[in-house]
């Protein structure tokens, strides 16, 4: 706890420029940051040794295969392809390449760009790597940043986005388009990588297969990221930050668990982040042991009202407390709402009736509504209803997922159940609800080992991809519970991830987001034990991140059952 | 993550007992938690020699010496020890000891209980320890269990108080100390020690007193617990849980700075547990650097209004708008409105005006309010107002520290200073709070090396206070910045740390809670660099607890600073 490098000892340092977008240094960190810049995260010996980038056979289309064919004229069909031992044919020449942030944070980021700069410094002697700054919109209105091996020191094996920072712009249009060509123009970019979630790695397809229809040479490679989880593949079989989330938010629910044990009061309602996907809620429930986890995907296939699932919380409660337990711990998805029918329903005509309506105090608005949204409005707690009605986003629409608490309104619906049941004397004990939300903190933690070394394969891969002329792939690295060193490389066509969605009469293309599968490995796992975590107490404690000793290595559940591999559980 | 002993893995496990008072058994545990079981806190090498207990000179009082005097006629003046090198005089008899958890979590208390039973273990063969469940209430109604080294060994270096769980009862009547008296006889007692904050202590030395006056046997040992840093003295120069309890929001603070500076656009406010002392936010913001850290202590000695603070947060923002920085990170104390006079005004006049009044819908009962107090509920959001007449404790109290959300009640009023001052073209921005409370992940954390180090001295320490005959005496470890070899050891007279206090007309002895020292050094050196904080971004994120590698033995700053350490910062 003693910086050996001084932030604020009052000696002048030397900056390379204050406010907002200043680089930092070596010296604006404590010791543990300083330690984590001087780790060196091992490359699969794929990329240690020389190597040839093979063709795959041709590929087709998620879905829709002719509309994506159609879409996408000059890549459709264009092979994946990987890494194998061999002389290189890639002369070695030097490359100009730009890359990007898009969309939130997720621990491991940085590390991608430095991956890229080191494959060019190693491989394609004399290259030059640009950052573009705050997002896609720094690529359209050619704000960017020469990165060089000061610069990005300071960055490497750290949380966060600020090296260049990100947003959630996205290069459609035929002007935004219009745009970026001038911009890689300008800068004479060989090539572009985007650092991205699912619709991000659409837009990288869209431009690459933009540049390539117009004979540009700027090559087009995509990243996977996202804390969610919800851009995966065969080929890709996880998104980076997502193990670090998990690592996070199960630490904190671990030391809550102990806590709900030893006060033997309190239930814990803790929603973590997750909006079209339950992948951080799952891997967590895995890692934690909760008495419930809701997973979103699970209740909107049984098409679960509001009701129902504040039955199924409270029975677990009245069950407990006939075996004496008077606590508990439940997590949630940030974008459970969204996963039940009748609230998207209430939504849709709330949204309807409020842009032509006003609300009277009198309530004659409800009658619009149909019976059974005005039954569910009428079951929800007050402070939900009013969120409803007021908190809206410019376009006039209930902000349901991102403003509503849903752990709060949880606690409320099943505070209010348990009332009832106490009435009819089906319960007996003092029901106490704590809420949580568990976000922000994940997002930007100091990448887990796993993530630093998944990170820094996937940006060194997307030099050799760029170097070998490749576009419209998206970085991939696999085998990923075998040793670092046997980690394999490659690049998957983005086509081949690409369906469809009809969209204001048009289809537009996209990669579906990975949704948790009902029938895989990590839900069969968790609902084959749910049962006995809800009514017996099988907490576990995760503890905090270790970048060292014998568990610093350990991989997520998710991935480890997803890929088959054998464990202990 | 792969558990070496399967917890769920459907194997029959032997269990001893179902239901909430079942102890744990290693085969419950993770990978990490058993890593943590096998983990051998070091001793102080005045431990692992022989030693004498020496008496120091005898001791007076903190304050009102004669009425501890009068309160504690047996124990008070009683010296001080301090364990030297030297052939002990005790005989190695066996001893009956029992022990308890008073108050809330704190990080370390399983290794008191464990560094207890390994001293009679190893010193006082023969011996017995019984721990009382459920808190001080367990010794009134004679509950308790035997505890074995089986039963303790899956909770050595682990989180929480579960192993006998705690509360927050005082053993203060007659009645309550008869109770006492007549448990402590039945298990033939020689030792009760008494884990807890300043209240338990105080309790303790009661006790202490109350047997002694009995002539008794049984002496009466505490220990000094509390994460809020608030029970320390000269001879006891920290409270345990405090320092794991600040690195983990220090870790959760820093991953939301990383977040805040990757995406430019909020300003959070982060609220910490401490109630009467600002100790955690202080140490937290000297272990990461924020933009503002509001020091309850130091509210109160400027006697600020709610209107002072609030301008002091917004023109921070302002400024920080001119160099361009449209986000930020503020942390601020649990206890907060605690310290600001004219809101405790305000409750109080609340208090009485709502035991006797109806509050109307037209507001009449607000005229009842002083002109100040009137124009002080005026500025509060509204939300607040509700929340002040809404949620009242069973006495009709407003419940203000422990349910009034500071962190939001502050984002609404810097929204709407800065909305006013907008309007004047004062500000420019658009000023986005987010709200945290980080409380519950941090009591419950596995305790740090320096906690899980320190408990087991203090555990083991009380033990040699016990066999050498010793009542009414805090454990003590000292020379905390050295390594642990060179810690000293010894008990301090908990008369000594006593003072009265006037409630009801009549003295009551209390241990002061010791507030943050505006004139210490661990607030000057904060003093000394908030500006430059406020300003610049000097984020420092300390990154998740290890417990291996170069910093895992690292002290807080706090405990660094106030006994005079040389170091870097």
């Amino acid at each position: 706890m003693s910086p050996a490098i001084a932030a604020t000892n009052g000696l002048p340092v030397s900056r390379n420029e204050e406010g907002p977008s200043r680089f930092l240094l070596p010296s604006d960190y404590g010791d543990f940051q300083t330690n984590r810049l001087n780790h060196t995260p091992p490359l699969p010996s794929i990329l240690k040794n020389p190597f040839q980038v093979v063709d795959g056979p041709p590929t087709t289309a998620a879905g829709n295969p002719n509309e994506i064919a159609n879409l996408f004229p000059n890549l459709y069909g264009q092979p994946s392809v990987s890494l194998v031992p061999g002389q290189s044919e890639v002369k070695g020449q030097s490359l100009k390449v730009g890359v990007v942030f898009s969309g939130g944070q997720a621990p491991g980021g940085h590390n991608v760009i430095t991956g890229i700069f080191d494959y060019l410094q190693e491989r394609a002697r004399g290259s030059t790597l640009y950052g573009f700054k705050g997002g896609p919109a720094g690529i359209m209105s050619c704000k960017y940043v020469k990165l060089t091996a000061d610069l990005i020191y300071p960055y490497r094996n750290q949380g966060g986005f600020h090296m260049i920072c990100s947003s959630r712009d996205k290069i459609e249009t035929p002007e935004q388009l219009k745009q970026a060509e001038e911009t890689v123009k300008k800068l004479d970019l060989d090539g572009l990588v985007i650092i991205g979630g699912d619709d991000s790695n659409t837009n990288a397809c869209l431009l690459a297969e933009y540049f390539r229809s117009k004979n540009m040479k700027t090559q087009v490679i995509g990243c996977p990221k996202t804390i969610d989880g919800d851009l995966k593949c065969k080929d890709v079989p996880i998104s980076f930050g997502f193990d670090t989330a998990c690592k996070i938010y199960s630490e904190m629910i671990g030391n809550v668990m102990v806590d709900a044990r030893s006060t033997g009061k309190y239930y814990h309602f803790i929603r973590l982040m997750g909006r079209a996907a339950s992948h951080i809620t799952l891997e967590c429930a895995l890692q934690t042991h909760p008495n419930i986890a809701i997973i979103g995907e699970e209740v909107a296939a049984k098409k679960l009202t509001m009701k129902n699932v504040t039955n199924y919380i409270a029975d677990i409660i009245c069950k407990r407390m006939e075996l004496g337990f008077n606590y508990g711990v439940m997590i949630l998805p940030e974008g459970l709402i969204d996963f039940i029918p009748e609230v998207k329903q209430l939504i849709a005509e709330l949204n309807e009736i409020l842009a032509h309506d006003v609300v009277d105090e009198a309530g004659m608005w409800k009658r619009k509504l149909r019976s059974h949204s005005h039954d569910l409005f009428e079951f929800l707690p007050q402070s939900i209803q009013e969120q409803l009605l007021l908190e809206r986003d410019p376009h006039g629409n209930v902000q349901v997922v991102a403003k509503i608490e849903t752990e709060k309104m949880l606690i409320q619906m099943v505070e209010a159940e348990l009332d009832q049941r106490k009435q009819k004397g089906a319960y007996k004990g003092q029901f106490q609800g704590k809420p949580h939300f568990f976000g922000y903190e994940g997002r930007c933690g100091f990448p887990t080992n796993f993530d630093a070394n998944y990170c820094n394969a996937l940006g060194y891969a997307t030099g050799t991809l760029l170097h070998s002329g490749k576009t419209g792939l998206i970085s991939s690295v696999g085998n990923l519970t075998a040793p670092v060193d046997e980690w394999t490389v490659g690049g998957t066509a983005l086509t081949s991830l690409m369906d469809v969605e009809r969209r204001h009469g048009k289809f537009k293309p996209v990669i579906k987001k990975a949704l948790v599968d009902l029938e895989g490995a990590p839900m069969l796992k968790f609902a084959s034990l749910r049962d006995d975590w809800a009514l017996k107490n099988r907490y576990l404690s995760s503890g905090p991140i270790q970048f060292l000793g014998p568990y610093a290595n350990d991989i997520n559940y998710t991935l480890m059952l997803e890929l088959g591999a054998q464990f202990h559980f």
